[in-house]
């Protein structure tokens, strides 16, 4: 089952996206607040997927402005250089542990928003990446129990503002510009997805491929980075679990390739999706809002 | 004005606290939803304080459930080794651009809340800090048009396991453990404090001062830090700034302090307030909550 966030008319409704229609889960299990909360209820899941079955599509997919798949999670965890690859493109060997950072849910962006260049640079770099999206949560799980917790996939681009990344040894500020996350456009749900290291994974720009991966290259496997994650804090339904991006990225290019307006970046995961979304620069400053 | 947020009875309201009480601003500002949103509306901010000034207390502080000052700021921004003394004692010099790592808002806890000991490590280290909160938003803000967008300060406790944090070297994982960023027990609102470089702070162990500092020793200042920010991330209303630990940490003496349960830790910023908090072991995990 593929499940979407969206607002018709403004108001947030979530659904189930079938033969390019959606079908309103919102209005039909109207004691679910929201996805996330969707994602956490086994017997409300059981349920959607029946009305998705046996449902008429509401309306075209593309008659709804989409949200991010999650629209608010309440955290994303992010993986710095977890495909071998691409580690050592960047100078980097793989460690003992994950390298982990971290985003805010303000920086995230829909299928088909506009990526946003700063104002402050033109530094802007692509990541396709394949993101986990957390269903039951909780503390201190076992690599052998992680995969229960995952709700589904989608795609992400972690999209970086290269200078800023390295103004200083933390990766954060050049990770958390608005309007760089872009996640969707809907989740896959696990169920659909027997192997996940059987997929493949592609980065592509104004249609020339420039990343590829498979996600059987991952350094810290997907059960290990939900552990290792559950250690510090409870993962809670909604939550972004971001794995990492496979070589080719724009910064480390002769010469560099960096995102620019009228651009289009695609993040391809065969079996899950294609996220794409254009590139604008950002509005002018406006002081304050 | 002191403001607080707080549960009665399970129910979140605000107030303002005097004289060891609390008058209860939210239910006589109703259209306000919470604290973040009075901070943001300058006449409602107006009226709090001329109700805050003719009523009496409704309760005693000691009465209520505080909360951390903003329960679900949207974001937590914290600058690394922004005190030269600190830096040295860390082993890094201060750089041209402010060391900036983030927080989620589900690892704070309120005033008098124990501070969480984790299972995997008893590397539990104290920073006692000064924390801005963000009042009027916005973004691309100047350094000379900063301070307008502060509307008061807090004190913080960014609480932090020491061996996690340099897992790798990306600081973020040991600086996200649930129940570990104390933040209170009130803020201060700006007209208050005429100039924050007068205040000091010391960080406190069991009554013994561990940690002091003067807010004029800051390596880049809180104007730099919100102008900085805002480049990136629009300021929110209710957000938190976190403008660094001076010297003085356990993790770097010798030997090395950690917080144990039964310890109890203080930030004190005379003319803020002091932030008191226990330490306790973590529950033993429960796998999924």
């Amino acid at each position: 089952m593929k499940l979407v966030s969206y607002r018709r008319n403004g108001v947030p409704e979530f659904g189930a996206v079938k033969e390019d229609g959606v079908v309103v889960l919102s209005a039909r299990l109207s004691r679910v607040p929201d996805l996330a909360s969707l994602l956490a209820d086994e017997v409300a899941l059981q349920e959607a997927r029946r009305i998705a079955a046996q449902s008429q599509v509401d309306f075209p997919l593309d008659t709804v402005d989409l949200e991010p798949v999650i629209p608010r999670p309440a955290k994303i965890i992010c993986v710095g250089i977890n495909y071998v690859a691409h580690a050592a493109e960047a100078g980097r060997t793989v460690g003992k542990y994950p390298v982990i950072f971290h985003r805010f849910a303000e920086t995230l962006l829909a299928h088909g928003a506009p990526l946003v260049r700063p104002t402050v640079s033109d530094n802007f770099d692509f990541e396709a990446e394949l993101a986990v999206v957390i269903g039951k949560g909780g503390a201190h799980i076992s690599p052998e129990d992680a995969m229960s917790h995952v709700a589904g996939y989608t795609c992400f681009n972690d999209a970086s503002i290269r200078d800023w990344q390295f103004h200083t040894h933390q990766y954060g500020m050049g990770k958390n510009f608005r309007g760089t996350g872009a996640l969707g456009p809907w989740l896959v749900t696990a169920d659909e997805i027997p192997d996940y290291r059987q997929l493949s994974i592609q980065g592509v720009l104004n249609g020339e491929v420039l990343q590829t991966g498979s996600l059987s290259e991952l350094a810290f496997d997907i059960p290990a980075l939900i552990s290792y994650v559950s250690q510090a804090l409870d993962w809670q339904p909604g939550d972004i679990l971001a794995t990492g991006t496979p070589s080719g990225i724009g910064f480390k290019r002769q010469p560099p390739i960096f995102l620019k307006p009228g651009d289009k970046f695609d993040v391809m995961v065969p079996g899950v999706g294609t996220l794409s979304n254009p590139v604008a620069d950002e509005a002018r400053a406006v002081n304050a809002k």
